[in-house]
């Protein structure tokens, strides 16, 4: 057991193909351009493994409260490494494009495009096929090897992390308990609140009937989107258009979550909701760096895969995200002091036994 | 002289007054919503002086090149402080939406879209007011107030960066010089590189029909947009579009700065160009990342200042950028290998005296 | 109500006067060097705003589990906003040691040793007096102001953040309960585990005798401190050395949220200590970086306020840490595997009531 | 050539054996670890690569200005490697001791001590034997496999950066030229300078004497530093007591390129030093955070390779660098007004023909 030998650096250190050396003509830069992709690689895989543990915690029929601070651990380090992979960029970008020039054609028709792990990895966090912006009028998988195009079927058959977490919203034990029916209590609150700003608004003595009708009309539309929250029906319309993807009980608990996060016996769950929006935050971070980074390598150049490049990169830093409910979640957050309290029971039973 | 004086801290630190202690019910996190902005203020400000310097060096008849290093240096300080303002968001969003809330009424009608000197920012670097997205149907500084406004229209017609820079791109002495033509060189260099390429692809082992195809239009189109660099009238219809903002001359000088940058006497210009575009970039992420955070802070709610929010900042991520022609200009980019050499003549004289 | 008027900016943006204009020869990084500081002020405002609520929760006769989650929050954002103020040194750094000459006389005997925020904040987080290191051989409030050194005189007579933090672990209701002696039981725990390592190391076929020796040295160190933990004369012996600055009682609580964090009841205990940490350590690497960005200014030239400057900046980093304790515990962790299951009392009471 | 196959991902990604598995009792924390590390090694390889194409500019008999731009490119591309590397660190801080412990016994005798790129990495950038501090009272290389310590041992034989660095330094062509003596110009514009500085400080209205004479002595001290630059056989004395490693002449060259680094001859080998700066302030940023790590991870026990750990990495950090004469430079500089204008022939010769 020595260092070498553990992390098979003799291996890994010998990974590293220069298609221009080959061709006699050596671009110093190629080297970074493996070396980075590698470790993007490595760090895919990465993801992959705490995916792995959080798949395997939610992926039960209930989740223990011991394992969940587990799993909110490992999305929280997600968040992490997907920052690093941004910061990788800056390093990427130390490459001029006439220095990337000097190589990229001995990589046609290879591309980024083609990167099994990352293709997985969407999928495992939630975004589907339908969800997908077409790519050269092709299914995102047609340029894959056929093994890859196998193996992300095969995951899109699969439960993702999303529709994991829905279940374990569905099941979340305090949306109804013992005569408490927070989507009524909520309701009756939400609206108190948005009639008072709305009285507030029409009397408001420096806003200008403009100004005035723009705020009316959006504390409107919050009581309408809610209201679509509490009825079945209206809330399937809004699902088939798009407006949402989580089912309407796992919101309704996901918004509970949000609200009465200072419950002990609800801090992990919404940590965890928070780290899930971090991860699709900090992925389309990464998304529209990429994009920059390809548009000031290429300019209106097409990538090596054929891709129109920059434009659909750009497009999918706003399209491909998994998460997007829960940032539209606070369209019903109100402030903390005009929350209705939790009636006892609700309140106790969200917390330790050792206060007994 | 101590440090609090020199500094003027018993008047930095007093001016945080928190609306929610005001009106009795203090806020914990509208302490951090001050100070964040505060410090934006100030660097804002700190941008602004060093785009004094920058300007000041690039609004003369010549830039002196021992001046054209300060002014890549500063150049490359508001790079460094934009990307502490991405960082700063980090900060931000450990308020989550309901901390928000506690305060947000109590700020209504001000907002962000009223920073007076993030506008002149925006001015000075080179975004037009023609180039602006609509924002509520209003044109982008109908709610500023009187002074801020009246100020804004006063940059809007003094000389920006961008066409400061434009006027030094079009006095480059090396583009024609001596007898060398740098357009008419290069576009025969580029031909046949691209000649070549094109060859290489219709013969690709690998590559489907429909892969050819992409990439021989793509060959194609650099070709065209290549020469309409090359006659006024084309750029004249080009530029009319759209596709171009820099004038002709200096967008071929910009090319010739991209391609020779080795040479010493390019060096410090390539630098300049790409401090541009770093500044251009990053500013673009921090778009993004204040789109997102807003999309967390009020899901589909509309701003304090009446604004449709995240659409309309997300959209500027994209659509309010200065420095495009840079990134656009890659497209024309050929490896070292197959740049045309310098005539001699050219070639000296972008050398240092010492030498002889 | 509007943005500037909110933020004060018309006061903000004219607390930034040169000295070097006054004296009629602009030094144009002066302007960075006031902002710089003046942001780091606003900053260190900020903390002192998240301390004053940790403070507030920490300093009652019990910390209630909503309250440690908020408390929590707050310890996570300041390591936030100190990771930003080392970024910061970054933008200081292009700042060259000439520019800085320009202005640097004109500031003497002014020194960021007179920023009576940042001592106060040290104070509060636990920094002593006593445990300060000796600066040009006077204490380090000597060249404060006397406004400033009776304000942090009186910040040392109350109750620190550590202080704090002591009272709250030596509360803890786990650690004895029911019968349940966490010393003891871990006391076995850890001899089993040594004993078997030590037997391990004895029979390793690749360790030399050297190396072997240095392992079982390690051991028989580690379970000597563990003994010193169960006993309270030799815990006091081992104190006024210095070994330990927190309570016996206390450290066996922080070592038990330790060992069992992924409980419930324990998560946000242990959150906390790990946040301490980050504060302490991101303070530390902030102080090698300003000692660092000293260094790089004046070479071996003393400091505006008198300072011997980069040693003991040097020093600080090494010697003014509050919570060097909670790093010292990992001396006494052991696998998850190898952790004495809690007694089912014990574990129960640990976990939510709803549960039941 | 596709994707996968261009980075040979199929053996990069079969790479990570992790030994707890092999053992039966599956670690989690482990994959990162070796995930981390492997990417720090793929890093190591990255900066060797630059190293290598710097060490091929600075090795010949001169070197070319447009290579030199090349040169600082690479150094500044090792910056934000090393930044990135720093970076890195808050991933690892992610796995917290306990998870550290699961697997950490398996790994005994195997350290971070035996990477033979980092070591052959701090011999290259010019750490010598007699320069590193002891560790366990033996060399830096005893328990480096065979192969590994003939290599470091074959490395330090060759010329490291610094020297290189040096030699190029001593060849600059401005410090002595066509009667122009830069280090007697200089210091008569030092002693002009410090004599004022003196007489200011003597009659300062508000220092009190203390002050006063810390600054005097501290002035005298800098006359003192210089003069020693200015001497063989003063300055062999001082070299030889460890003060500087530089050569004298070389010294002189880097002070030069501090001071008129405006001037376009003069403008990439001061970016050059400057790059060699940030190299040596970031590693050692690394080392420090690398240390804190360590403690946090393993408290006061021994590492895994046998090391007292914490102790010697931190002390690494200050002792371990390698262009410490490089901050020091900044003792002698004075501000841009201060600075004797150079001769006309010299700074003509600075700059570039074109200008003719």
């Amino acid at each position: 057991m020595d260092y070498a030998n553990y992390l098979k650096l003799s291996g890994l250190l010998s990974l590293q193909e220069m298609e221009s050396t080959k061709k006699g003509k050596v671009a110093h830069d190629e080297m970074l351009f493996i070396i980075i992709h590698q470790t993007y690689e490595l760090w895919f895989k990465q993801i992959h493994h705490e995916l792995d543990l959080i798949q395997s915690i939610f992926g039960g029929a209930s989740v223990d409260d011991a394992q969940l601070g587990r799993a909110v651990h490992a999305a929280e380090r997600i968040v992490k490494i997907e920052q690093l992979l941004v910061g990788q960029i800056d390093i990427l970008e130390t490459m001029t494009p006439m220095d990337f020039l000097e190589f990229r054609d001995l990589l046609i028709p290879a591309s980024g495009f083609q990167s099994e792990q990352f293709r997985l990895l969407e999928i495992r966090l939630g975004l589907t096929r339908e969800a997908r912006l077409p790519f050269n009028e092709q299914s995102y998988d047609a340029n894959l090897l056929p093994d890859a195009r196998k193996n992300v079927v095969a995951a899109e058959a699969k439960p993702s992390l999303r529709t994991q977490v829905n279940a374990w919203l569905e099941r979340t034990p305090f949306v109804t308990r013992d005569g408490f029916h927070f989507g009524e209590t909520f309701r009756k609150a939400l609206d108190d609140m948005l009639s008072r700003d709305m009285a507030q608004i029409e009397k408001h003595p420096h806003l200008s009937q403009t100004e005035k009708d723009v705020q009316l009309a959006s504390l409107r539309q919050s009581r309408a989107m809610f209201d679509g929250l509490l009825d079945d029906a209206r809330y399937a319309e809004l699902r088939a258009q798009g407006a949402w993807t989580f089912s309407r009980h796992a919101l309704q608990a996901a918004l509970f979550l949000f609200l009465y996060r200072d419950e002990p016996a609800a801090h992990a769950g919404f940590s965890m909701l928070k780290a899930l929006m971090d991860i699709d935050e900090t992925l389309a971070v990464w998304r529209l760096r990429h994009a920059l980074m390809v548009s000031r390598m290429l300019g209106r150049k097409v990538g090596t895969g054929g891709s129109s490049g920059f434009e659909y990169l750009r497009a999918t830093a706003d399209k491909h995200r998994a998460y997007n409910d829960l940032f539209s979640i606070a369209t019903f957050l109100i402030p903390r002091s005009a929350l209705p309290p939790l009636p006892d029971n609700v309140r106790k039973a969200m917390r330790y036994r050792y206060e007994d």
